[in-house]
């Protein structure tokens, strides 16, 4: 029995099963709703025991559980990969727009409605149907390289707790690759696999100038303006180009490849439907020589997030203010860290702070590191191959203008990523009315099917 | 009998019956206290006919009423001169920090301290000790001009109903120069004149940019920023020499004359101690070859009072926002139109506009227009003369950089002005525990008991 058809016998149960996880409120980010997030765990973990997991446990955090199942390859040489997902899920709210109970999830056509089952219960449930019909179809009772399922249960809600978990559990989730189950296609008719995320780092700065605010008869004109200074500031953030000024904010940033550009080309990407979804905006501008794509998935950013200052009440108020602020956020692309951009922005900062004001920089803990995964990489092209017969069609690449935990898991494991999804942008993630494309689901049950061999032959 | 012996002989009246008008708490901002700007102006109405005026009308207007007295020359062809000051004052709050009763004013050495003793009723009264005095002096039963005093009851609420006073009374007003007594002298050693007021124009500027905040990762980099670009905006108001970029901005502007610029140059200006004023601000800063003073007193501005935009809350929020807003001033100085800068303003908005933004200026109605007297005009010679005889010294000159109802008076009435003035800036007028020095104010009868001499011949 092949793949395919291994998949087609067993859709209905699949998707039985799926829905009795789904039906389960596994929201994070609400407190009482944690209970259901353990119990989702619990119910992930019989499940998986019951796929024929050797190694199934629930892994404490400090916060909610995540789920780690293991399945040895047959071969103690064979390659070790890492498949990440989570359990958790968005908040259900507006309520009232939703057509269906979002915990009772329904088929309407091809479609499966319900909170989850794209992002991600469905993305990480593929996987157990990809991996039984995998062994169906060599004959063998472990997979060719060994698995490690780690599906994490914070996601939706900052996933605070997941570097230390990966930190803490580093030598049991050993791995050759990282295989992430979290993401978007291009469309059902242009599959695609996303090769990268942008990471973040974010700042805020403030500007004084006189103790109090001045009448501006008596001395405007004649003092340093904080909010002059600010606007000044703000301004030299970018150059004629579009350009981000910070002292080497461009060093190290890995550029797109002749390649890369060539197959972002190729995605019929309608740009002023694309400003249509951008809140209707008016034109499209950013860093002159790149396209809209490139500038939002390959190129660093610097964006002001907010700016305050002075008087901002009805009326006037003729007055020297004494102080402004802004919120100044960086997407980062590879070869970029976000301590050394904060570095260049403070300097910046410091650089752009006329005589006469003084100025502070805020930098919050955290920030998230860029990841990425060269498209001519033993991984990808890996997985690629396993799309491309699953889809029979070429894949093409994306990538994805932020990011969550992806980028820990490539810094701390210290293995490549390999983004194997098949949500779609219109899948109403995050929003009323989730659902998944059942045949989108099956397909990447059969994608990951043949990945297993892939990656086998391609990582050892 | 000489002025200065008339003056000193009756210096004990003149501060009772002064004492006695202090005493009405005239505050023309609280409604509580109309009433008490009423029995204010009927208080002077009364006095003013008791020292001989032959007509003096309480002029109701919109709003709180004005005095108006009239004391016509011998010579029906003499000039007539419009004396103009307020008997209305400011609020008292906070009323704890004064040491004695706002309303029961009280001397101490030689100042006397309560609401209104510098702003104005001290400055209106001495003109009442000076007339007398100058009619002793020279024995004469009528000034040798006509004396026109107009004692406005609303300039500490912002002379709602003023111009429209000035207009239906213009006849009744007609004169050939205007006496303003309501400002500041360089201090009680450096006696000197105002010749000039900033006047004021403002503006609000909104820049629009998506119908939403967009999320910066799937949007930041590739769609113009609303704040970007106000910042773009506030930044290009100046150039790098700190002069206003507005098109024909400084067209018409009356520039300094070397004297001007001399006299100002001989004040005693301490500009460590001035910025200590300023708000303990830590540098000067304005258009570049101006001097500190030259740059409040005499040169225009562009002083952006607010602005603010996107997210301003706590933390971070990774947003392209939807808009953004900043409020404008602008000082005039003499040979500048409101109207003019207000065009140039939206010119320059529009001009500074990127595309994909959508930007909206709203001119708030009202405006100030600047007023100025050149030092060596007739009537301003004039006055300083008397002044140097009262003072005994060298009066030099002064401007101010805000300003009240001053140019409606020059541009409705049609005649110069002159500021004839013995405040000080230390009299803590609109603040708690205002003073004014007594030996000033006498000073000031002095200069005007003179003055009317001074501007029979010069005006003639």
């Amino acid at each position: 029995m092949d793949v395919a058809a291994y998949i087609e016998g067993n859709r209905e149960r699949f998707f039985a099963d799926l829905k009795e996880w789904l039906a389960i409120p596994s929201i994070s980010g609400d407190p009482a709703h944690h209970a259901d997030v353990r119990r989702s765990a619990e119910w992930l973990a019989g499940y998986l025991r019951g796929q024929g997991f050797p190694t199934v446990e629930v892994w404490e955090t400090g916060g909610l559980p995540a789920v780690f199942a293991e399945w040895p390859a047959a071969d103690p040489d064979a390659p070790a990969v890492v498949v990440y997902g989570h359990h958790d899920v968005q908040p259900v709210e507006p309520l009232a727009e939703w057509h269906t109970d979002p915990f009772s999830p329904v088929e309407k056509g091809e479609r499966l409605y319900g909170r989850g089952a794209s992002d991600d219960k469905g993305q990480v449930f593929f996987h157990t149907l990809g991996i039984a019909a995998g062994l169906a179809a060599s004959g063998a009772t472990a997979p060719p390289v060994t698995i490690k399922l780690l599906v994490e249960g914070e996601e939706e809600s900052g996933s605070a707790h997941f570097p230390d978990l990966l930190r803490e559990r580093r030598e049991r989730l050993a791995c050759d690759a990282v295989v992430i189950s979290d993401t978007t296609m291009w469309s059902a008719d242009v599959p695609s696999m996303c090769t990268g995320m942008r990471g973040l780092t974010e700042a805020s700065v403030s500007l004084y100038g006189p103790d109090i605010d001045l009448h501006s008869g008596s001395f405007g004109g004649a003092v340093p303006n904080p909010l002059h200074a600010m606007a000044s500031l703000l301004a030299a953030l970018h150059d004629e180009d579009g350009r981000v000024t910070l002292p080497g904010f461009y060093d190290g940033v890995v550029p797109l490849t002749a390649e890369e550009r060539e197959l972002f080309a190729r995605l019929p990407f309608d740009e002023a439907a694309w400003l249509k979804t951008a809140g209707n905006s008016g034109a499209a501008y950013g860093e002159k020589g790149y396209t809209t794509l490139e500038r939002v998935w390959a190129r660093p950013t610097a964006e002001v997030n907010g700016m305050w200052g002075g008087h901002t009440g009805p009326g006037g108020k003729t007055i020297v203010p004494r102080e402004a602020h802004a919120k100044i956020s960086f997407r980062l692309v590879a070869g970029q860290e976000p301590r050394a951009v904060q570095e260049a922005f403070k300097e910046f900062v410091a650089a752009n702070t006329p005589a006469g004001i003084r100025s502070e920089v805020h930098i919050p803990a955290g920030g998230v590191r860029p990841c990425f995964s060269p498209i001519d990489s033993t991984a990808v092209q890996a997985a690629r191959r396993a799309m491309e017969k699953a889809f029979g069609k070429e894949i093409l690449f994306t990538r994805e203008g932020g990011s969550g935990p992806e980028a820990d898991l490539a810094d701390i494991l210290r293995a490549p990523l390999v983004f194997v999804a098949v949500g779609l942008d219109d899948d109403q993630i995050h929003a009323p009315n989730e659902k998944v494309e059942m045949p989108l689901l099956l397909k990447g049950a059969e994608a990951a099917a043949y990945l297993w061999e892939e990656l086998a032959t391609a990582l050892r």
